[in-house]
């Protein structure tokens, strides 16, 4: 069995060392223009050429949750693609949204401004139950998110694109229930996949639905959210903040005006990190299962997008 | 049923109104010196002169969960001394810990810092094996702190005065299990109560016995910790930070070196502040059982100190 290493950006020794030990046996090389073709490849932001010449490819397997990139891509028409199904990735998510409700409910920017002046000053707390916080994608990072920030005793909703059912969470489900979703939230957390019905799903007409003093967390894509629509509504004071850690264009451009908006916490695209030797562990047990004929989780339908 | 209310530093019309709502026919007033011998009383800090007057009181009621203050004082005899019973402080008690552990462990004031200098730049994620926390004190308070940070799948260990056991935390109890404890500890947090045992426990030769890099959340008292031990083990590294809600004095002098320290975070004590209405429902509540002769949780030991 062979299988193709072609992942952008990312340093390939650990990765063979780590495939090649987990599927003894296995030849583990990687990708260069001409490469034998290989049964299955290991990918992230590949270039087309890399599909154009591996056309016995078996199993995709793309080292991330997302996998709007790779689906623009032309791929071979027999090959599953298959996502990373959690690997670390939930708890990465559901530390970072939490750490972020948190950090904007108890007003901690605002203490830390007191003390950095040198202020001992206290603040009237504000009501856990005026800040439901809506989680939009309740798959398996939605899941662990929305029932994180429930266990903290937030009033949570959730919406998504078939209906779903979560301890502690009040579901809504499809286009039609959009806005009741909406209008339930105060704090918007994004974690939908991006495909062409939820690019630019935050803009106006939505974020203007959310509860007065909204506020918008978005860890999934950046093209989910119009820019200047978030910063409309910022500047007109119905949305309160806004933490994000994904952008249109990554590394967001120096010119770009969320970097020194004072309302914007913005973050490196570093909510859930890619773990290697859980990735590895995950990737090498289903390439055994589609080897042998037995079926896995996380296979990507490319016509629905994710 | 007389009640009479005596806190310090807090605005009494809002409690006065909320215990007569929830207890229909209780006379309740403000203490004045020399007022009439009451039933009950509701006290926040209250002076000595209060219990050398209010002899005939059957409850004593902090609006707090630590009573170390409280006890200093000289009580009248036959009164039960009752502890606020979480009353909303636990869940502010694990969002405080698990924000300024998530906060430490995802490195994010280093990101911020980055962000700020106008830089997009990744930092190899940390191993969460690496963060073993370590909760002192695993009552109402402690243990749901310690449940939330499990959550998060950090490993967690627990140590109490007497053996508890808790899902999904490894617990220590007792004086000659405490460096066991600390030595399985990197991220320290402190919620026990202030006794003459527990004060100044967080000085040089425990805190040493953390693990290297060790990190410091202090959320109970300013006396459970020696500041200048803190100052110099984070001098000398072998501590990397430190959150700080509480302290010897507070507010915390001007002066206090604590201020302007970049290794520490300090919040003026506000890490679970009393909630009005949730602790006047539990008082009037506990007021009712003791009167009819019924057992109530939360009543204290003077002689245990807490």
């Amino acid at each position: 069995m062979k299988i193709i290493f072609c992942c952008t950006g990312t340093k390939p020794e650990p990765w063979l060392a780590g495939l090649r030990s987990a599927l003894p046996g296995a030849e583990v090389e990687v990708w260069q223009p001409g490469a034998p073709q290989a049964d299955h490849a290991v990918v992230w932001a590949p270039p087309q050429q890399f599909f154009d010449e591996q056309t016995a490819l078996k199993g995709i397997f793309n080292i991330g949750a997302g996998v709007d990139a790779l689906l623009k891509l032309k791929l071979p028409p027999k090959a599953t693609v298959v996502r990373l199904d959690d690997a670390g990735m939930s708890v990465q998510m559901a530390e970072y949204v939490c750490h972020a409700v948190i950090r904007h409910f108890r007003e901690f920017d605002a203490y830390e401004a007191d003390i950095r002046a040198g202020k001992w000053s206290y603040r009237k707390p504000l009501e856990r139950s005026d800040f439901p916080v809506g989680v939009m994608g309740l798959g398996v990072l939605g899941a662990r998110v929305a029932q994180s920030l429930a266990q903290f005793d937030f009033p949570v909703v959730g919406w998504s694109r078939s209906a779903k059912t979560l301890a502690g969470v009040r579901c809504f489900a499809g286009a039609e229930r959009f806005s009741d979703f909406l209008s339930a939230t105060r704090i918007l957390v994004n974690l939908l996949p991006l495909t062409p019905e939820t690019r630019d799903i935050m803009r106006l007409q939505t974020l203007s639905q959310l509860q007065s003093g909204g506020y918008v967390i978005n860890v999934a894509r950046g093209a989910h959210l119009v820019d200047e629509d978030l910063l409309s509504l910022l500047d007109k004071g119905h949305l309160a903040g806004a933490t994000l850690d994904v952008f249109r264009t990554e590394p967001l451009p120096g010119e770009h005006p969320f970097w020194h908006n004072p309302k914007i916490t913005i973050t490196p695209h570093t909510s859930a990190r890619t773990l290697r030797d859980q990735s590895i562990a995950q990737i090498a047990g289903k390439i055994r299962c589609l080897e042998a004929g037995q079926p896995i989780v996380g296979v990507v339908d490319p016509v629905r997008g994710y």
